[in-house]
Parts: structure tokens; sequence; C-alpha cells
């Protein structure tokens, strides 16, 4: 799906505005056959991998487990109208439903209420369009998360490739437990996952080969190159309903060598208003207490959910050239937990590993995530018994395959060629996801914020001792530079020979605040005590102007380029008098 | 109090170097009679506002009343020998009362832990010398805490001067309440209260009209003129003695018409290690256990003490002239916190009103500590039968008078001539420290802290068209920039004129990070799909090798600082050959 084109921004009202909104416009007129078959395929086997993930995922937020599947759906209907980004799947996750577990107690009601007032921050925040705040997410932070999240997500399948149960969620808990009990494997699941990988693996191999339709070919060369290109696109519903069936006819057979998703409760929820209270034994727990319980979380979930979304949005658009609004993904992901607490659903977010499967089988446009939602609505009307027959391992071969290319070595090697000190965000945020994903990402933007901040708190200051001294900060002076600034410039004029003067050329400051100007009366003060004379230099029109207003005492400043004793200096109010000539 | 001077930086081990780590050292040597009489003034008026604060904190805190005695003396030991500040006085406040009673449960054990926890986290900070992270921490963010927080105190004073009871702590509720209850007021505190007010400012003002000691005058007229001054500069002691002496007699009479502080417990703490563990009537709770409780208070606890202390210790240094080191303040008050916690205190901090106090009766180093110390000690063993006659009327006007002098409505209007930007976070931080006082802060520095990096993530972008386009960021692009940057020239360069060749000149960018890299390569890519061609002029050596290392497809560099067409163009294999001569 193309980014709308940069000229339509700022105009409103008018159609190319309406699209802005609902991106669904700009690719709507342009709908082949092509992109539907493939956005069919891609719908399918997204639809095939959330229906036993959002039942895992329910457990995980502590719900009953048709809370999962009442959450996969309308994500995926509302960003069909309102994304950007076409690989992007919103619906239940794993980082999201711990959260929920946290904030909601375990309590569908709290988890209905909190995706309600989830959404409608959300769509606040992309009202306000405080999207921007996304641009500080850069690019070792989003490359150490995904690389840490498909080692995470991969490796949380390799319980369902061993057929064991009951390993705890977090990755170093997983790992120890996953070793100590691999004894425990059973051969089916060991069996059934390792040939379901081995299959996807030479069909996306295949599918890498194939390029370009065959051309005047005879007939069956054509038919049987459609059928090679058909299995090898569709490789995971292929290998997933494969799987299904096989488990089937040994369950027909009375054996059962294979872990399997299992039932599924059946029937759609209803529609009804969110929950603004809840009866409990003792008396109603009004919205205002109910509200007052979430705390904290009513700031975690819509962040977390936003940083997901768009950290996985801005990912794949980058892996595959398009671009993403930040404000928009917003107000869809607002959208979706809005109306999805509607239908008792709890929040949502983007998926990484549903994402990377959407991306893999070559989804075009959002258009996926109807057939996407129809399945997931159908299997909860008709076909959980169906579902029920799909192999654990066969799903967790898909999303390892999905997760894999995602692990990027390269990038490391690369920014060690390019800008080493990006490292230091990438090893932070990669090695912190382990812990928790929301860590690390916080942790890779705090250390990337410092990394931008300290050339502020510590410009660069060039002193040289040519009778006088002068002084050259390179850059502006904010805040965080004027304790520095006023430790420099006294250690070296105590250290100084005489005579004893101190220029400070400002040449390269452009912009200075309250807090310096504050600093820098002090520092004249100081320095004035120990019998220094301190003249400012190569002053700009405005930064001038913001000293004179200050009225600072003894202010000199002297134009020109050259050493102060050469040239016209002038004390503040001759300086005001010069100024307003 | 003078700062060490700034060439000992640096050294170790010397005297210098102890000194350093020791101020003590650096004032001890020229301590004067002179500096002696007026510290232990100081130190006596503040030992008379900190036992009644301490017992009204501790309730705050939900401890029993002594363990604010407790708390009240160790930091003035402590800081008498660590402390950088003349007029900081650490002890128990109001915030941090607050903090622990949130993290602490209201119980002693888990309090004096929190103590000896939050201590060895700032001890650790100190060491670390992480005290640079309050540089942060700008001069309008500083002087809304300090003017909102003379607000709040003074007037949570007035309903000592009304003799009113159960006022709530939260300021707007306070307002509400005190308003509400005003037919309450008790006559006597109210007519005593303002006596003391009245007598308080008339002293204040007889002191600053006092200028120089009496030249040879007669002796009559220089012994009148030093009980004038000792009156004047004492005025806080002398006024808290006499309202205690007229309550004194009132009692002595049978007649109560004054709120007094009442009974405090007697007896000096035990001194003992920290508990590590709580003996519970369902078996031990272990370390582990209360630590765990405790969660984010260990690090709420600790940063919120070292934001109360150096706000308060860089406000007070500013008006005073002095300067303080952040990570002897932070190793001043680790170790206070730690020894506290051996005599049972729970976590203490600077605290505004003691140091107010403190500064405006004329402290000359933090000596006065020891008084203060001792007081608490002595009031603590024998005294608080004296104690408990002071009428909170009499405390509530010499607070009022030490907070009113903080609150400084100047500084908008200071602000609004010099740097009108700067107003922003002033507001923010004056008007959420009604609020939560600690909120106020974060968010003033969070706002300060976008302030400086808007002109990061929205760099000048000069563009003209004169032919070709060119391009010119006005200053180094960093990772939040390049999606503007992106955005920028693609509108522009679909809007251009042909000939469709773009010149992006980065004579200003003097460095560039790995997804300022990652933004250009996308850039070129996709401008080339719409048949634009890029070149890059006048790049800064760092950056030039940083584009060749990053070998971006079709990169092309134009040395010289005219336009492209006239001047030597390279493509990235020519650039990196020429680069390697």
């Amino acid at each position: 799906m193309p980014a709308p084109a940069p000229q339509d921004r700022g105009r409103c009202c008018s159609y190319r505005a309406v699209q802005k909104r609902l991106p669904i416009l700009s690719w709507l007129p342009r709908y082949s056959l092509a992109w539907l078959q493939l956005d069919l395929i891609a719908g399918a086997t997204v639809g095939l991998t959330v229906v036993p993930q959002a039942l895992a995922y329910a457990e995980v937020a502590g719900l009953p487990v048709q809370y999962g599947l009442y959450s996969s759906f309308m994500g995926c209907f509302v960003y069909c109208f309102l994304g950007t980004a076409k690989d992007v799947t919103l619906g239940p996750t794993a980082i999201m439903s711990l959260l929920v577990s946290s904030y909601a107690f375990h309590d569908p009601v709290y988890a209905v209420l909190l995706a309600f007032l989830s959404g409608c921050i959300q769509l606040a925040m992309g009202l306000l369009r405080l999207g921007f705040l996304l641009d500080f997410i850069s690019c070792p932070v989003i490359k150490g998360f995904t690389s840490a999240a498909s080692v995470t997500i991969g490796f949380s399948q390799v319980k369902n490739f061993l057929g064991l149960r009951g390993i705890p969620r977090q990755f170093f808990l997983q790992v120890y437990e996953t070793l100590r009990r691999i004894g425990e494997t059973r051969a089916g699941d060991a069996i059934l996952g390792l040939a379901c990988l081995v299959a996807l693996t030479g069909l996306g191999a295949m599918k890498r080969r194939l390029s370009g339709a065959p051309g005047a070919e005879p007939l069956s060369a054509r038919v049987s190159y459609l059928i090679v290109w058909i299995s090898a696109t569709a490789r995971n519903a292929l290998v997933v309903l494969s799987a299904g069936l096989v488990a089937y006819s040994f369950q027909a057979m009375g054996s059962r060598p294979f872990t399997l998703t299992g039932e599924v409760p059946q029937g759609l929820p209803a529609l009804r208003l969110p929950p603004f209270a809840e009866a409990a034994a003792n008396g109603t727990v009004p919205f205002g207490r109910m509200v007052q319980d979430m705390g904290d979380g009513l700031a975690v979930v819509p962040l977390m959910g936003l940083l997901e979304t768009v950290a996985i949005a801005k990912a794949f658009a980058s892996q595959n050239g398009y671009r993403i609004d930040p404000n928009q993904e917003l107000l869809a992901m607002g959208f979706t937990n809005i109306l999805g607490s509607f239908v008792s659903s709890y929040p949502v977010t983007g998926s990484f590993g549903r994402t990377a499967v959407n991306a893999q089988t070559g989804a075009c446009t959002p258009a996926g995530g109807l057939v996407t939602g129809a399945l997931v609505l159908l299997s909860l009307a008709y076909l959980t018994s169906c579902f029920s027959y799909v192999p654990k391992a066969a799903l967790a071969a898909v999303i390892v395959c999905a997760v894999a290319p995602v692990f990027d070595a390269g990038i490391v090697r690369t920014l060690w060629r390019v800008k080493r000190l990006d490292l230091v965000p990438l090893c932070v945020t990669f090695l912190l996801c382990f812990w928790e994903v929301q860590y690390g990402i916080v942790a890779g933007v705090l250390v990337s914020g410092v990394l931008l901040l300290y050339p502020i708190a510590r410009p660069p200051i060039k002193v040289s001792d040519r009778g006088g001294l002068l002084v050259q900060p390179g850059s502006s002076l904010h805040f965080p530079a004027v304790e520095y600034l006023r430790d420099t410039l006294c250690k070296r004029a105590l250290a100084a020979s005489s005579p004893r003067s101190i220029i400070l050329d400002c040449r390269h400051v452009s912009s200075i605040d309250y807090t310096v100007v504050v600093g820098l009366a002090d520092l004249l003060r100081e320095l004035r005590k120990q019998g220094f004379a301190l003249a400012f230099r190569g002053l700009q029109d405005n930064v001038l102007q913001v000293l004179l207003a200050a009225d600072l005492d003894e202010f000199q400043h002297c134009t020109g380029w050259q050493e102060a004793d050469e040239t016209l200096c002038l004390s503040g109010a001759e300086a005001a008098a010069a100024w307003q000539q």
C-alpha cells in the first residue's frame, strides 16, 4: 500500500484529507485480482494463526479462553479501513495480555473497561497528533527490539515443538524449564513440528527461486508453475491444514500422538455497552472506584500499545518500503479498542508474530484482515471443532518461520562500520527485551535520548590563552551546559597567566535560555570577586538582545571578530543604545 | 561557606581531595566567633521549628509520633561534616513523609528499612557521580517549584493560625476545608499568631535597616545597637520563646486559649541494626519479601529525596551566592539515611521550610545543625515537657515569615522580558506543584527537555528552488529529525519545477547517526523511484566517512560550495577512492 502523496498534508476537507483519515480510499480503487488472491491467502493464514494464539493469550491475561477470540476480530475489520501499514494486524498479544493480567485482576469486566478507556486515550492522542513522540524511537532501538522479540517469540514455540506444558512465560525461566524438562519431549509433536518446519523452509526457498510469471511455455509447464507458486505462497495455511488432517486421521484411528489446540467454547460475543460498574458480592463497584483500581494501567496500557504497534509498523514499513502515519495508527488502535469493548474484547495492539506471518505470506493491503476477522467470527460461531484439531507443533513451525528472518545479526557489523555509538542503544534494548519487552524499549529510548542530550549538556569549549583568555563555546548554550561552562571557565581562569581578562567568544552561540543568563550573571559576579574582567564577543543579535534584556551587571560586549582590546567594546548601556539606533 | 576552588577537581588523595569529600575541612579552619554566634541562633531557631514539625510529619507518615524526632537529628550531624550548602537542613519533610506513608504501610519496621535502602541507593548514585543528572533541572523549574512550595507551605500554616484541626494535607482540599470552617477560628490562636507575625515582620524590617557595626558612638548607643541587633537576628527564637512563656502563664492560670504542640513521648531511640526481617502474626516476613512489598518506593524515595534536596540547595546557593556539588549532596544524604536507619529514622531529605528559616536567621556554616541535632536529642531526653508549651500559631508565624520571601512574582516579568519560552516550564511546574510537588518538578523537567529536543527534532531546513532544488539543513541531523527531513524534501521535490535534481547541502551538518543514514538511504530510493536525482554537497569529513561506510546506493557527493553542476561530483566509489588517497 503506497503512502499518500506528501503534498496532501495540511489540506483539509478535501477528498485527499478524507483519504488521509480513511486510508482504505487510497488503495481500494486500485484493488486488483492479484492482490485479492494474496490477501485471501495471507488473511486465511493469519486467521489460522490467531485462533490458537488468542486462546493461549487469554490464559496469559487470566481471562476465560473465549475472551481471546472476542479480542481478535474487531482489530482486523477496523484496521482494514483506518490502518496505514499493509502488514500490521491488531489483536491480542503476549505483552499486552500480561499487562492486562496485572491491571484487570483476572476479571473480564475490568479487562473490557480497560480496553474502552485505553481506546479513548489513544483516540485522544491521535486527535492531538501526539504521534510525533514516536520520532524519538531510533532505528537501533527498533532493531534491538525486533531481534530480541524474534528470539523470545521463536523460543516460546520450542515448548510446543516438544509437547511440553506448564512452561512459564518469562524468557529466562522458560529457557531453564524447557532445558530441564527436555526429557519429557513427546515424539509425535517433535516429529510433526520438525516436518512442518522442513516443509515451510523448503517451500519458502522455492518461493524465492520462482521469479516472474512463466513466458510462452506449454500449458502443462504453466499449470505446474501455478501449482508450485500457490503451494509456496500459501505454505503456512497448507502446512497447518495438512497437519490438522494428519491429526484428525490419527484421532479417527483412536491414537493421539500430537498436542492439539483443544476445545473452544462456541458462540459470538454479545454486542453491548462496555461495563461502567461491576456488581460484586458486597454491593456495586462504581466507575470511579474501578478507574482508581486500574491506576497506572490507564497510562501504561495505551502507551505500550502505541509503542508496540508503531515499532512493529515502522519495522515492516522500512523492510517493505512504505511509510506509516503514527497519528493514523493511533486513531486505528483507539477505534479498535473502543469498538472492541462493545464485543467484550480486552485491549489489543499490533502483534509482532502475526504481522510477520502476514508480511511473509505476501499481504498486499490490510484487506486480508477482513478474511482473518471473518475466520475468527466463523470459528466462534461454527468452526471451533475444526480448529481444535490443529496441532500446536504445526502452528509453532509457522510462527518460527515467520519470526526467524526478522532477527538481524548483520546490524551489529553495519553499526560497527557506520556509527559505533549507536551500538549502545541497540545492545541495551536487545538485552533488556529478554527481561521485559517494555523495559527494553523504554531503556533504549532513554539511552538514545542521553546520546542526543550529551552534546547539549557538554558542548565543546575551546579555551586559548593568548595574553587574555579566549573562551569559545562550539555550539548554542542551553541550561544543562551552564554549570559545565562555569566550571571550565573558572578552572581555566584561575590557572591562566596574567593579564586577568577573559573574552567569551559567542560566534557559535545561536540561542541562549534564562538559566544560562542567570549562570552568566553568577559567573560575572564570581570572576569580578576574584579580580577578572569578562567581556563578550561576537554575540549574534538575538543572543545580544536576551543579554541586554537581562540587564547584567558590568556586561561588556565587543563588536568585531578580533581581540577585544583591538576593537570597540561597549558596556551594557552603550550596547543597548547602539542596538536601538 | 565558599565553594572549593575549581582547580581541585580531578586530583585525588591530596588534602584538597579529602577536603572535597569532607567539606567541613574547608570552613572549620576559618571558623570565627561571629559565625558561631549566628550559627548558634540559626541552629536553635531551626531546632525550635523542627521539633513540632517532626511530630506533625510523623503523623503524615502514619508512624508513631516519636519517629519524627528520631528522624530529625542524624541529618543535622552528618550534613555538618559532608554538606556543601550552608543553609540546607536534612530531616523529615511533608512530601517525603507522604511517600513513606505510601511505601511503608504505616509500619515503622518498613519505614526504617526504607531509610536504609534509600540511603544505600543514594550513596551508590553519589559514588557513581550521577549528580550530573541535576544539570537537567533548569532555573524556571526551580523557581516554579520554590514559589509553589512557598505558597503551599505558607497556606498549610493558616490552619494553625486559626486553631483548626483535622484539615487535609492536599492543597486544594486544604483551601476548601479551611475556608469552609473559618467560622470555627479560635480567637486565642488567631490573636497570638497575628501578634507573632507582626513582631517577626517588624524585627525583620529592623534587621534590614541596620547596616554595618556602630562606629565611635558612646557606649550606651553601642549597647542598645547590640540589643536591637540580637533581637532582630534571633527574632524567630525570640518570638517562639515569648509565645511559649505566654502560653505557659495562661496555663498556670488555668486557662488554655492556644493550641499547643502537646505531649511528646520522652527517651532516646535505641542504637541498633536496621530490621532486615519482620516478625508478623503469621511467621517472619523475610528481607526479599519486604523489598518486593516496597517495590517502586526504592526508586521513588531516593530520587525524590535527591530532587528535593538539590532543588532546595540550588535555590539557596543561587540566592546566597555559593555553589553546591550534587554528588557530595548525594553522599551526605546517603550517609544520613543509612546512619539514621540505625536510630530508627525514616527517610529524610532537605526541608524547604527549615532551610528557609536557617538561611533567613543568618546561618554561616552547617555547624548550626549540631545545635539543632543536640536540641532534638535533648528534647527527646529531657525537654519534651518544655516544647509542649510552644503554641502552634507562633511556629506558623515563623514558617510563614521564612517562606514568604521565597515567592518570586518578579520572575514572570523577568522571563517575559528575557526569554518568553521559559515561562512554559515555569508555569507548568508552578501549577502542577499545587497538585503534587513531585509531579510539578517532573513535569517541569520534561517540558524543559521537550524545549531542548524540539530544535533537534525539527531543525531549520532552508529550501530554495533555483533550477534544481537546494536543501540546506541548519544544524546537525539526529534521528528524531529524519522523518521530518524526508517529509519536507519529498513535499518540496514533488512541488518543484524541473529539472528534477536535488542538492542536499550539508555544510552545517557536523554529525549524523545510523537512523539518519537509513532515512537517507530510503529517501534516495524513494526519490529515484519518482525520477529525481539527489546529490550531497559540502559534507564534512566525518559525515562523509559515515555515509561512505554505509555504502548507499547511487550516493553522489559534490565537492566545493558552488552549485552541483558547476563542480566535481563523485559517485560513492569515486568519493571513497578520493577519501583514501
